[in-house]
């Protein structure tokens, strides 16, 4: 089978080429992808932050959507024609973290799209044990949003969520906005402390309120808001030494900070206020499969909304322009690659 | 009443002076202490870390024992003779904290002995609601350490170490080792990891598990200890830059690690470690109530070995002597002054 691909090349650069994709092997299923959503993780990639990790011949991409084009050996309950999104997290079973019951967090894990091949290609092999069957009525395009949504819904039962509880968003781009959705789902008051304007202009018009902690003093805010009390819950998605340091001064005695962000270098922690008000800390990585069905039951009920969420949707043919609107482009929220047009 | 005390003057000193003590007032009960321990906070104070919080004439000192001289006006339930201990924490009622039911980690909370006046006296009038009264064959020495056996009850808890459990306490002063017994206790496999020699061989006495990471990698070790997964639960007890780096490196998948120490400096923290395993951070602050009663109970099963932990007791003239010496003998586990001699 011949599949069209985009492959990164290092530099910036994807090259589109024709891979060969064999039939799918024992355990292995064969997906037509749709559509394909460029992650944050992507742009890390194509900036070359990653480099040493993917090399220069990988067909990256992970959220995504489409059809079973064929299944191997040994793969029941799947068929070719199911709607399909692929939960991109191969573990090993063997380590720590696996035999406590863990494996989203696998020692080995291997994150499909990234460590293996991805998305941005026609016909994909995936192990069966990654698929999840869409309900019948679920758009593909949106359906390439259930990855992204299912991160925020690991986020927020991490956090364990409660009706009334005051929650604080750091970082309102797309994983920070789906935080909030869901956590307002789960009954919070959420407030969402952003630096762009078009990104504050879009979460008011989600109904959220806003804060900007350039021209206000966010944790003063957030005691405003709170009586003086500060937030039950709070999600770290900012990735800064300042979104750190609101996170601490903001939370409420015994609140919950769940660190979304991924801090590559070290920030300085207000240890002292964990100490002081007892604030307890949780990381929060990819997601169980639990979050998946979450995720697709809350696409369904219109938790998010689409059509404004989704910025655009772009041809595999122009992969590079969509990647390189994106690093200069603060206004999109989740801009969409179709890989494939004949959506059934 | 004349009551013997020791006053804080600044510049490392104590004064001993005869103060007047009052009747003791409405829902206060008058204490007389038999004996009070040297907590790592009474050195700060004396080595002027604190002199803005505590003023230049407080009589400090809270890890006591002693038996109710008389009781004030709507005192309940305790009379004159009663032994008992003080939980030295008075709280305002009506802050977010103490709403929510979080009253030891009150706002405006007032920790007696620091914020008021302490125990390194003979006469000592405290609010009824702070008395603890102990079972009756409890020496009043060994009672002295339920004020930071009580913390080390509350650090477990806030831990939840189940049986079986690996458990890595760093720092093995007065609060680890209490941490380590503790833990033990509930069934952890406890290592101390720690660079005093002196302390690493009382430790070792105790039956721990000892690392030295002055001169072995610690993390490695831990986790040949535990077969590559790392620590289940890590308590940070040294305070230090090593600490908090040790702490995320030695935690297993989902470990639970619990901010004992007092880090007046932001140290830099390993956040990508806390969301690449899913660690998490509590941090813990004194105590509830129910610290205090298993610490009582705890004391009287003879989980910790008083007779070697104290360390030494010196009478109250000798007050200054003793701070001095803590402050250049790193040997001592816990220091203790004997306030009043007629034990009853």
């Amino acid at each position: 089978m011949i599949s069209n691909a985009a492959v990164y090349r290092g530099d910036k650069t994807f090259s589109l080429e024709q891979k060969h994709v064999s039939a799918p092997g024992s355990g292995e299923v064969q997906v037509k992808v749709a559509y394909c959503g460029i992650c944050g993780t992507d742009l890390h990639i194509f900036l070359g932050h990653m480099d040493q990790r993917v090399g220069f011949k990988r067909t990256i991409g992970h959220e995504m959507s489409g059809t079973i084009e064929a299944v191997g050996e040994g793969v029941d309950g799947l068929a070719p024609g199911d709607r399909i999104v692929v939960r991109p997290l191969d573990h090993c079973g063997e380590c720590p973290a696996c035999r406590a019951g863990h494996d989203h967090i696998c020692h080995n894990l291997k994150f499909i799209g990234i460590d293996t091949e991805g998305a941005f290609q026609e016909y994909w092999n995936v192990p069966a044990h990654t698929i999840h069957v869409l309900p019948a009525d679920l758009d593909l395009s949106h359906a390439a949003l259930i990855e992204p949504l299912a991160v925020a819904c690991h986020d927020v039962s991490r956090a364990r969520v409660r009706p009334g509880e005051d929650v604080l968003v750091i970082g309102g781009g797309p994983i920070g906005l789906l935080v909030a959705l869901v956590a307002r789902n789960a009954g919070g008051n959420v407030a969402i402390s952003e630096i762009s304007e078009s990104r504050l202009a879009y979460a008011n018009k989600l109904g959220f309120t806003t804060i900007n902690p350039k021209t206000s003093d966010a944790a003063e805010q957030v005691n405003d808001l709170t009586g003086g009390k500060g937030a039950d819950v709070v999600f770290e998605v900012s990735g800064s030494q300042p979104g750190v340091d609101l996170m601490t001064d903001a939370a409420a005695a015994r609140g919950r900070i769940v660190m979304v962000a991924i801090h590559a270098k070290k920030p300085d922690v207000d240890m002292f206020r964990f100490f002081w008000r007892e604030l307890e800390l949780f990381g929060a990585r990819v997601y169980r499969p639990e979050d998946y069905e979450q995720a697709m039951r809350l696409l369904a009920e219109g938790v998010v909304e689409c059509s404004s969420f989704i910025t655009d949707i772009q041809p595999l043919e122009d992969i590079q322009g969509a990647f390189e609107a994106l690093t200069q482009n603060p206004s999109a929220i989740k801009s969409m690659i179709q890989i494939t047009r004949n959506d059934t």
